[in-house]
């Protein structure tokens, strides 16, 4: 950008939003002037959503869901399946599960898959207060729901090595999940049918 | 959606977000995962970026720009040259321009074009102030640069006939600017060519 637009303020705003997944600075800058342009119906609202954002939501000590609430909402929910955990990578793919009303269950949220070369073992991850959720006398299934890439099926295989002194049953999604695919890009209907034909591990 | 997920808030942010160009549902709730979960580098920041925006952002009483001073910062810059007034119809339109450096003079934001069918007269638009401004002795010349389509260019041609009877020359980006073309999507040397073969009207 050869010449500076519009004071810091505005340069901050298109640059912050550009971090966006899925924004880049041509339509970080649109989304800059359509906020500035619909102040009362946009700029105010999203600004007041994002200071409630920061002041309320936080991560459920319990699973790892983002909610208002902790435990979480679906964690107090005492109408929900207790003996079954459905282990998902991100909070995405719990909101995915949760959109296509796959199960009444309770969740736990590992925050991302393994990943040596980044630096991301177990232990950066939601993997033991998982370990003590399972020892749980209620919890009778632990189904990892983690993405079917290679990064997502060994982490399920090395959750499942550490389960394996547990009394619970580890099942895995079948395979109606396509190779390759992430549990948030797929259709209800073929997470239902990959949810119905899940497998003991 | 069958089923509410996380709690009001977070559907709320959702559904703001994706109210901006170029983000639906999906990227929406992609955009708010990605928030929460880089809560100190983007949500705290973007949160406080709008909250700067809210307060100190208005519209130039002058040209209409969005800026944090009142005159904005380049109507209050003695070095530009005063005599010429480029007149845009958006303020997207203005930041094209200032980004390739394609002039150093004034503007007039009229904030959008004529659309009779939508109900956007003249009394919709800054055009009265526009002409006013086209009245200060120091100022020789009004270019009309709107886009190239029907209503920019009926937009130019019915300014053009307001300003008939005052005193300075009227003129237009040269044909350069694609037929159908909007200012904003143009590159800097097309826009920087069509500026210096600009017409008399
Ligand atoms: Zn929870
Ligand atoms: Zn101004």
């Amino acid at each position: 950008m050869s010449r500076k637009i519009a004071g810091p303020e505005i340069e901050r705003l298109v640059q912050l939003l550009s971090r966006l997944p899925g924004l880049g600075p041509r339509s970080a800058r649109k989304a800059v002037l359509s906020l500035l342009k619909r102040r009362n119906d946009l700029l105010l609202p999203l600004s007041d959503a994002l200071q409630q954002a920061v002041e309320k939501i936080s991560e459920c000590p319990v699973c790892g869901n983002l909610d208002t609430v902790a435990p979480c909402s679906i964690c107090a929910d005492p109408r929900r399946d207790q003996s079954l955990i459905v282990v998902v990578e991100e909070v995405g793919d719990l909101w995915a599960l949760e959109r296509a009303s796959i199960v009444s269950a309770r969740y736990h949220v590992l925050g991302g898959h393994l990943s040596p070369l980044d630096g991301i073992g177990p232990e950066q991850l939601n993997v033991a207060s998982l370990l003590t959720r399972a020892q749980s006398p209620e919890v009778k299934e632990i189904l990892l729901a983690l993405n079917a890439t290679v990064e997502g099926q060994s982490t399920a295989h090395y959750i499942s090595d550490q389960l394996a002194t547990i009394d619970v049953t580890v099942s895995r999604l079948a395979q109606g999940v396509p190779i390759g695919g992430e549990l948030d890009y797929l259709d209800d209907g073929t997470l239902a049918a990959a949810f119905k034909a899940r497998r003991k591990l």
